[in-house]
């Protein structure tokens, strides 16, 4: 009998993982970070960026502080003065980052479809 | 530059992800709940189970309920009196589904490794 078969058909059942890049003393990105550094582009404001989310400033720093203590360079800087009075921008790296953790995120949700049938038909 | 590159070479990192199945509803499996019906198997009795794993007694049960409701017969079941005073028993079923969960969650933390290795040299 496979697993199917003991289960109620009623019940649609999906596989839930939340996948997140954790280091040896502190979580460096998830999809909730990702979010955020896509507002701040967006944005160009961790203020704005932050509200967009519903999370304090200081959180959204704290966030962005663990992020960088990551990286050779920071991924998120600001800038104050100039032209346009300032403003924040996630660097190129940073750029890089988003798009290689969403191609991970992607992978891992086509994954996780295929992994549930296989479990199914076992 | 690869992922790699922008990250400083002192953080270890490593894909954290917690694997669950859903219903629509409701939670179905996850590791906790694996090693709940182990444990049940292991003494055959609720509430040493649940003793073993720090959790109530109600909190156990709760948790039994939640699995048995999304299959066609219960996973546990306990039966009173006779020659050996009654115990609590995982079904054959429940030892598959334990088994299929198992291969699942190896089968993923294996493709975890595999895809942080990915997203590092991407």
């Amino acid at each position: 009998m496979s697993i199917k078969e003991i289960l109620k058909p009623s019940k649609i059942l999906h596989l839930r993982s939340l996948l997140r890049i954790e280091s040896n003393d502190d979580r460096f990105l998830g999809p909730g970070r990702i979010e955020l550094l896509e507002k701040i582009i967006e944005t160009g404001s961790i203020s704005q960026a932050a509200k967009l989310m519903g999370m304090s400033y200081k959180k959204a720093w704290d966030l962005i502080n663990s992020i960088n203590k990551h990286t050779n360079t920071p991924i998120v800087m600001t800038q104050t003065g100039g032209e346009r009075g300032g403003g924040t921008i996630v660097t190129e790296d940073g750029k890089q980052l988003i798009i290689a953790f969403k191609k991970l995120h992607n992978d891992f949700e086509i994954y996780l479809s295929e992994k549930l049938e296989t479990f199914l038909q076992s």
